[in-house]
């Protein structure tokens, strides 16, 4: 299905509108790290459905929208173009779109809002890119986090941009244990994971975006679903709430943990996939650890569990012998 | 009035003592990138006035011993010659000596520490700016920002330094609608927000301020106001609280901001001037951002939202096409 | 007494296993900076005394666990050869194995995670190390404190993982005078400083690891005992909490510190012991803000104010003129 070259190639190139389209769907399938346009198709039509499942059309209006502001920001502040091409200045935009109406209410403030949240991502993502290609990484979903969690913080000091959804700030309280998962929930569980990844908790959503890996590749597709059952598993053996883990929210970060590190970065083989599950259940414990760190502030994790452990992951590169060196070709700014 | 030039700087090369009030009054004109010592003197006298009117005539005092005990500290720890001879290890040791007093309570504690911060502050100084410099920005007020945090925080945990003034430990709380500010009372924030670049509330002080970039630079007079007003005009129109917007201390940040992107880092010009607004416009939100997430630790933000935003928008530098790549010669450490 | 010389170390490169044990005592040593066997085996000594004089001998069990894991880990990595003969990928892992049983409940799951954590230590130790030799420092005891950490936030969030000693989170409140301390408590205050640097709060233990540190450097000894005094008479001076003072926890971070930047990493003399007793005086106060930025987390500071500190009078190590530029040979990861 290498519907990136062939037909669709030559037609972007001899359309500009179509060559945009390309640009944003690459961006979408970005946030998985595929430079697919296809990908990037389904990933919409994944959060489409899960967004008109759980009456909140706005999430996916406002993904696009993200998508679309970040894209032709990045045009307009005349970026390179090999990288513009690949779509790596959309997927943060792509997702800010999606989070700030899931936590904030809808207004023509939080419009306003988004588009320049959606645009400053774009900044964000060149500054926090040129200082992390230093260590030869790359910027991940960093970006997202950063400008998405500085808006959320400024809606608690700004009447006209109130909350909806947001955690309510509190002091962390120690865990009372719950009740059991069974083996149903679990494959629930993983499949809504996934679909956290775009902030949707919807196991139809998780399918398709399976199948969006899965037109790219199948060991991506394979990372993310291995990365979400360890989620489900780890958290479940070491007592965290049951109802967190059955919406999917102890998932989405290790799904990317286990991509990035698995099928993108390093190429895959034996040790690789040891160090990638090690690389998921340490994003697991991040992502209990900063769930309870950020309880006073009243804002969530987004994706920063993942970009913390995929970057204590990949930062070692270097010093390990017998893991290969090269940058995978999974559409990563590349070090100079 | 070019005051650096001709007869004041033979009077400084003739004598030790005149140098050494040289280099002080270039430090003080530092807080805001100005190389001047008549900046410096109008600002130091913008601060007694404000001090003055307000009856906390310590906070000029510590800002001058602040002031001096850093630019002392420099020379025995015998710093480049350059950059000192520029003020560049001033400027954080006069904000540290206005914050102290203002936010603790004034006895002989207080005073040791601030001797003791505002050397550390040459120190941190000298070790932020190593760091940044691998990405050629300059530390900005981060020293003063971090050193101060570090004593402010310390307070609640020492008997001997209690505070005055620090806000409140709380979590955050959503934000209810105020009454609006009319035209008037926006131009008393917008001077005000000047002012409190140290940590002054004073629109006659706002004033001396402008007039003391003006001899230097008028687009930083020009951007100062304008940063100012920026701030008053977003924190409005989102909302925010109309006690702090006329307080000034929605405005301070995006101040230093607007004249860092828009007159020292990079050469002037419309693409600039409006990558300028966005860099303000991002400072008002982060400064928000920046209230909200240490409300639970009781410590002001200090020019910390500056420092974040002005850093994001200067680290994609390299990235863009059309923007000139050189760093400005306002008065930062250069890179390498 | 050069134990790492002659017989011990024909004995430890005819013997796979005697050369197994000499890594993990040197990783022992490294806590404190001392490549040297005989000063790890006497820390774990004053390790075991202290831990058995207050009846927890798990923390002991614990510490050889996470040493002997790390190590293991680290080979297994196959890291190079040279940091780890020098015991720099143990030092982590026996505090992260002192400490998961110091603040958590005992049971299986804190077992598999003291394993997976001191495992973990040794990829954020790479990752930490390899971010910060650009500035030609070492990690110190950074991936400790990060890897603790996130293990002791997550604690908060699992009913598998309870707490057990952990500080109650709350918000910062000004702190009441307390009564003085006289001069025995001052001295016995120093001992215990010392020992918590393993978290152990025992004078005997304290002299152990006095004497553990002579055994390899006069030099060093020396620089923990001014640190921990220093830090007894400062927190005394500025009115901290005696309890707090009395069992320990205000020393262990300048006792590190004054060694790393006295004997380590400056070569001794008059300005590196005013500065080394500067950075010792800056460490008391980073101790101070950071258990009140903490305080809302409900975690406890570990060695951050070390690492603060020590980063921060270290990293403009290039800027000043009359010290010496070389980096000691004291066992950390060399720069390039």
């Amino acid at each position: 299905m290498q519907v990136t070259s062939g037909r669709w190639k030559s037609m972007t190139e001899a359309s500009a509108f179509l060559k945009f389209v390309d640009i944003n769907l690459r961006g979408a399938g970005q946030v998985m790290f595929q430079n697919n346009p296809l990908t990037g198709l389904i990933f919409l039509l994944g959060i489409a459905w899960g967004a008109f499942a759980s009456g909140t059309v706005v999430v996916a209006v406002g993904a696009v929208v993200g998508l679309v502001v970040a894209t032709v920001a990045a045009i307009a502040f005349k970026v390179d173009a090999v990288p513009l091409r690949s779509g790596l200045f959309g997927y943060n935009g792509i997702l800010v779109g999606a989070a700030l109406p899931t936590f904030l209410q809808v207004n023509a403030t939080m419009w306003c809002v988004l588009i320049f949240a959606a645009a400053a991502s774009v900044v964000v993502m060149l500054a926090i890119a040129n200082v992390v290609k230093t260590w030869s990484v790359s910027a991940l979903t960093a970006p997202f986090v950063l400008t998405t969690w500085l808006f959320l913080l400024a809606s608690y000091a700004l009447a006209g941009l109130p909350e909806s959804g947001l955690p309510h700030p509190g002091l962390p309280q120690p865990m009372a244990a719950g009740i059991g998962l069974d083996v149903d929930a679990m494959i629930g569980a993983s499949l809504r994971g996934i679909s956290q990844v775009f902030l949707i908790g919807n196991a139809v959503t998780g399918c398709l975006f399976i199948l969006a890996l899965a037109v790219n590749s199948a060991w991506a597709a394979i990372a993310a679903l291995a990365g979400s059952a360890i989620a489900v598993v780890v958290a479940w053996a070491t007592g965290a709430s049951p109802q967190v883990i059955a919406a999917g929210l102890f998932g989405f970060s290790p799904v990317l943990t286990a991509v990035a590190v698995a099928t993108v970065f390093y190429s895959p083989g034996p040790r690789v996939v040891g160090y990638a599950i090690g690389g998921a259940v340490f994003t697991v414990f991040a992502q209990a650890a900063l769930d309870v760190a950020l309880r006073p502030l009243g804002i969530p994790t987004l994706t920063a569990p993942f970009v913390l452990a995929t970057w204590v992951f990949l930062l070692p590169r270097r010093s390990f012998a017998p893991v290969p060196h090269e940058v995978g070709q999974g559409g990563v700014l590349h070090p100079k």
